[in-house]
């Protein structure tokens, strides 16, 4: 359906709450699908499925639109998670390794609405161990909860 | 000392332990001093005037090169920290509102290592609540090291 020579757009989305490697894996490899990649920052509101974030979704929003690799970024909408979608019309959208949908779910989703993109599971960053905000926040209460773990903390004498 | 249009580089430094809007505001404002941007990110091993990072040095490294307005990022020295500004030759050096150092002392030993750079201290971004790492990790432990303040936390019910 797309004419010769249109460029073509990739959505990506997520909270990214705590941004890590994971994240910049996601996008970079979510930006090899097209010309552009345009990023959809999950509302505070709409966070239900796991733990509210962290940091506030302005916030969110304002460190996504400092990567490099992002040509445009923007909140969701409150209550339909399809209008931005519908906005950018994108020949792709892309889902993290830990996001909830299920592929199929969102393609017929996106099918009953008369959206043509295309969906594609990005695969988990496996360079580090910290590769999801999950894990970093584990970390953080298994380390600063308990400043007898931490060596180089002064609360931990020494 | 410096030729006319010669590069005016400017050197920023930090932890970068977890990314937030207060880092990007110490980026602009440092950018703003000149024409390129390069950040020393902080060795893991020393780190030591505050708790250790939660996310380790080559991670935070990722994160500070995907952003666009950093020219060049890379990981301090071990044992010296005056040599990659030595490398860099920097026309200015940035401090962000929290880092630790006197701009005095620091002039003081750029004077006596023959570095010509001027130092100058960044301000606080004012426009979030969590404008640094200790702030952001506080709420993280306050918040959910205790699940009954989450509200839409699944294991504080509802």
């Amino acid at each position: 359906m797309k004419r010769a020579g249109q460029v073509r757009r990739v959505v990506a989305t997520g909270t990214f709450d705590i941004l890590h490697p994971g994240h910049i894996y996601y996008l970079e490899e979510s930006r090899k699908l097209g010309d552009e990649l345009h990023v959809i920052v999950a509302r505070d509101a709409n966070v239900r499925h796991k733990p509210r974030p962290v940091i506030g979704e302005a916030q969110r929003l304002k460190v996504v639109q400092a990567l490099r690799i992002v040509d445009s970024a923007r909140l969701g909408d409150a209550t339909d998670m399809f209008r931005p979608i519908r906005e950018i019309d994108p020949a792709v959208i892309t889902l993290g390794f830990n996001q909830h949908f299920r592929e199929e779910d969102l393609k017929a989703a996106l099918r009953e609405r008369g959206i043509g993109a295309e969906v594609v599971r990005i695969g988990e960053y496996s360079g580090d161990p910290c590769t999801s905000t999950r894990k970093i926040i584990e970390r953080i209460l298994q380390v600063r909860g308990n400043p007898e773990l931490v060596p180089g903390d002064r609360k931990g004498g020494a």
